[in-house]
Parts: structure tokens; sequence; C-alpha cells
């Protein structure tokens, strides 16, 4: 079975454990732009990325959006089964951000599993520590950074994860990550041109100067 | 022996981990202001509050502060011994808001048994998915939430902690709770002084009206 080369503790399971994960896991293909979980969702299990990517983020009650973290191929998604944690306090919406295919664990087997292997609790918990990191990571930002820092390193590492310079991203859509307003954004865009750092675009944004960019974000 | 009355999964552990525990743990006093962990410090293990009060806060480059959690009695810190987790990706300060009596249990002693056990390994996940709800919940706060309502909501849930209305406390003090500069909370305080709602005092804050500050925040 594929999914045990993308579940690092497979093999510290038990042969019963293995096959209740093998009978209840199911395989699942989503379009890019798919909502694959959100607060209203009772508990939608435990997502496991096979390949594309996927975005995690909160939503205002104005409908404001922030990014909380990306999860690509290997990754798990713990906080689309809040379920199997009762100290887990909050909702978040995930959504494809490419065409994705990943695996959903039920959140009652894996709650189970969870509740009397080490080896899968402690896994869990090396999950839950990562997630958390980034988070820290997003206050720092949010705390002690200035806008046109997040925005060029937004920039960057949108061109880092496509692989290219030509990025094929909405103003709003960068507003929705950084949890801004759209005009805002554009601002920012329309004097990171004025510098010759990017080139705005019908549907796009052309990044110009790397360097530039990558000053401004150390600076 | 007192420490396993708040350590709830005392019992699930075997004789051999009691005794390694009871063993290893440290007792500590510590008064209001010191220093127990920050940034430079290895890993001083996880603290289990006994009595008092300790805040967790980070730190920009610039020496300013925002607090990420408090713990009370039988709260414990993880992430004084990030060592225990390699995801553990950031650096916390803990610091004693009253005199606190604590216990210090060494990081490597309680890693090894969370290795082997699921009940400690699952409680470990329970407290980390709680702190990780609070920081959600910070999240919000800074990215929804203007600053009025957040002093306002600092405000009460000092009085009910303090169980007064008599604040001892700082301008400097609310600052570095919120993430922002002294100014800013004096003009904020000073607003709030206007409209009725508290008295600035020599050393503190005195909450005139709890109902109008409840209104703000809830508003």
């Amino acid at each position: 079975m594929e999914f045990a080369e993308y579940f690092p503790v497979w093999n510290k399971l038990t042969a019963v454990q293995q096959n209740r994960i093998s009978g209840g896991v199911l395989s699942r293909t989503v379009r890019k732009g798919a909502l694959i979980h959100n607060a209203g969702m009772d508990c939608t299990g435990l997502l496991l990325v096979r390949s594309g990517r996927l975005r995690a983020y909160i939503l205002s009650e104005e409908g404001r959006e922030i990014t909380i973290y990306r999860l690509f191929e290997r990754d798990l998604c713990l906080f689309s089964a809040s379920c199997v944690m009762r100290s887990i306090q909050f909702d978040i919406t995930v959504e494809a951000e490419t065409d994705t295919d990943l695996w959903i664990i039920p959140a009652d087997i894996y709650k189970k599993i969870m509740e009397e292997s080490a080896p899968v609790a402690n896994y869990t918990n090396e999950i839950m520590a990562s997630r958390f990191s980034e988070v820290m990571w997003l206050i720092e930002q949010i705390m002690w950074k200035s806008l046109d820092k997040r925005v060029a390193a937004f920039l960057l590492e949108e061109a880092s994860i496509e692989g290219t310079r030509q990025l094929k991203i909405t103003h709003e859509t960068v507003a929705n990550h950084l949890g801004t307003h759209r005009e805002v954004i554009t601002r920012m865009l329309r004097y990171f041109q004025g510098e010759n750092m990017v080139k705005l675009k019908r549907g796009g944004i052309e990044i110009l100067d790397e360097r530039k960019l990558e000053a401004l974000n150390g600076g």
C-alpha cells in the first residue's frame, strides 16, 4: 500500500493497527480552489498530502483571511481533525492551492491508535510542534515586521514554490495570505513597481529584481 | 510525594518511571520578576506550577515584548524544554509574575518517559494543543481586533486574576503584554480615563466602570 510510504511511523504500528488504517483511509483528488475543510464541518479527518499543495487559514467575522501554514507533499494536517484532541479549541479552513491528491485518515481511527501507541502519539507531537513553530514565526512577522518586508518575503516564497518569476496571482490572493486588504497590497505592489522590483501584469506579477526584494526582506 | 497530585498522568506511569521522575524533579521558589528561562538557556526543563503565576513571552530584536500565554497553578510549561522535541523551533522567555513555587522536570527524564509511554505522550499532546489554541486566539486578537478592545480585555483579565479593581500595573507592563509601545498605551488609558472607565494613579490603574470596558471589549 502506497500510503505506508508516506506515513513515517507505519512500521511501528501493530498488524492490527495497520489493518485498521488501511481499511479506513480514503484516497481523494481535489481540484485547485476546492474547499476541503472549514469550521462548519464536524471533523473531516487527518489530511496527508500525496501531491499538490494545501493552504490552512483563519477567517475574521468580516471575511478577512490570513494564511496560518501551507502543506506540501508528505505533510499531515491535524487540525482538520480537531475532535482527536479536546484541547484543540480553534477552527481553520483548508483549501487546495493546486490540484491535490491526498489521503483522509478518519479521526476516530487515528484517535484510537494514538491513544494506545507511543510512537504515533510522539509523531503527532512532532507535527504539532512543527505547526506551532510556523505559527510563532507568523506572530513575529505580524508583530515586528513591516508590511513591505512581508510582501517581499511572500513574493520570493511564491517564486520559490512555483519555480518561476512569473507569478499567476492576484492582489486579492496576496492580501488573503497576509491578512490585509487588497487595496493595501495594490498600493504596495505599485510602490515595488516604481522601484523596478516587480512588473504588474494582467492576472499576475512578474519579479524583476529578486536581490532587491531579498535586501528589502532581510533589511 | 506532593508532585504526583499535580501531574495528571502519574498513575499511568510504571513504578520505574515514577522513581525516575521523583529522583530527578527539582522544587524551586522564585521571586516575582525572576527570569526562569530565556533563549540563551539550553534547556531549562519542564516547569510545573505549584502556586503563583508565570508569563511566557517573545522578544523582538529591539526588545519589544508580547505575552504568548500565562501559566497558573497546575499548568505545565513545555517550551522551556524545547530539546524534548526537535520540531520546536522557537524561543520563549519565562518570568515569574508573582512569587511562585514550581517543580522543574529535567528534559532528558521527561523525553525518555514520553517516548515509551503513550499516556505521557498524549498528555503532552493535549498541553501543546491547549497552548496552540491560546496562540491562535492571540493571532485573531492581533489581526482583527483594535487596540482599545485589547486593552479593555487585558484590564478586565487582570482584575479577574488579581481579584481587585486596583491594578498595581505600569503602562510599560500593559505595553509588554500586548506587544506595543508604552506611549501608545498611555494615550489609550488617558482616553479611557476621559470616558470615566478608569482612573490613572501613581503606580497603578483603578477600574471605575467594568461594564463600559466589557461593552467596549465585546462591541
